[in-house]
């Protein structure tokens, strides 16, 4: 293991890369100066999450102040929010797959540029859990598409790419090691199910549009489960995608409510 | 014209709706009084953006107060952002399909269940532009998935559902017709094509991995021309499908970048 590969001949060509949405720059920032010895990333939807994360980190790492002077590394945008505490960066990466794509690929540019080594991304979420306890927590070993296959259709151009969507193995029996060490904390692996949409795509009867019974979404939702998936959200096939193409240690373990 | 539509039989029964990301509700608003009297929606992806924009709404109809004081209606959650000024809402939708459905799917409950008539939505976007001069306004006739087609492709369970992406041609006109009232304001109208991905999705070649060469990405944007396509973004036939599906007028105008 080690450096973070970005796999674009394009990149060593060019003057300057401007991480656009992160508002970051390979000429208007030190990059290895500010991120070189970063060893994990945490990730998740919202910002206003990864700004108490990071000072949770704060807190339980020992590092001094209160987490309260912690400051937004992405103020110049309001694409996505940045913080670091040691050697933990924590970043939002909005809602779906579009969007935390969009942040992934500069994220990586970023720590290659930075020169970082090992490093460790963790994606938190929240997700609605299939046949599991409300407040459980699911340790993705494959994230699967809508068909429950464990693959992710890349549009490259108008071609259509395959990816491959397993995460590390290692880092998912860690974390299942990690939670068996605390007191009612509720842990599972399992498959998870990533869908391009909230209503219609993840079976929900509430939307502004719904075709479908009651009745087809349970059959649905059986199968899905049947098939080894506990829980849905929106992020985990782009996300496994980019980190195995890219050499980073990944896994995506999110909340699962009812 | 008239009331915006909802087309899901399982709404009637629900004895409360909680639009979980607008942070809002049947039971603790009363969205009638809060938003009964709205004509217009604007929405974007950028939250300060969206700000900014209700904020020269509030100068532009003649308003009382400064813009300052606009709170955020959507204050409870970090998901999305929505200002008021008069009968104009601005809301931010974050990046692609899948935020901007969550958004539209609440919304559109919203104005169902605040009774609002003859509503006009406008999606103000930044867009790649192709062969048009950096700083016009594409209006959109039709919107395109990445090979060209006029086609919203929805998963819905497991299916595959193929929806219209045409846009309202009387709005569309009656925008080009302002456009033209103002001096220095280049303005065309054509087709947009709407992506999942911005870095190998729009042919970029500065992203954390790129497949092709220069000489690929420009065939393909040609052949992109060459089909009618003015600028790039990736919310547009997402947004086209769900407008069209509820009676919501809409249009989605967007300034092209180089």
């Amino acid at each position: 293991r080690g450096l973070v590969h970005v796999k674009n001949p394009h990149l060593d060509s060019m003057e300057e890369d401007v991480l656009y949405h992160l508002a970051l720059g390979t000429k208007t920032h030190n990059l290895p100066a500010m991120f070189g010895d970063i060893k994990f990333v945490c990730v998740g939807g919202s910002p206003d999450r990864m700004r108490a994360f990071a000072q949770l980190m704060q807190k339980e790492l020992g590092l001094a102040g209160d987490g309260q002077e912690l400051a937004d590394i992405c103020a110049g945008t309001d694409r996505y929010a940045m913080y670091r505490t040691g050697p933990v960066l924590s970043i939002s990466h909005g809602m779906g797959i579009p969007s935390i794509s969009i942040m992934l690929h500069e994220l990586i540019k970023l720590l290659h540029h930075a020169r970082c080594r090992d490093v460790t991304i963790i994606r938190m979420g929240t997700s609605g859990g299939l046949g599991v306890e409300a407040g459980s927590v699911v340790i993705t070993d494959v994230a699967v598409d809508s068909s429950f296959r464990p693959r992710f259709e890349q549009v490259v151009l108008d071609d259509v790419v395959v990816r491959s969507t397993e995460l590390d193995k290692d880092l998912a029996e860690e974390l299942l090691t990690c939670s068996k060490q605390i007191a009612d904390f509720p842990t599972l692996m399992g498959h998870t199910m990533c869908t391009y949409d909230f209503y219609e795509g993840q079976g929900r009867l509430d939307g502004a549009l719904c075709s479908f019974s009651s009745e087809k979404k349970l059959q649905y939702l059986r199968r899905a489960y049947e098939a080894g998936v506990r829980n849905i959200e929106m992020e985990s096939t782009a996300f496994a995608a980019l980190c195995g193409l890219c050499g980073l240690r990944g896994e995506s373990p999110s909340m699962a409510t009812s």
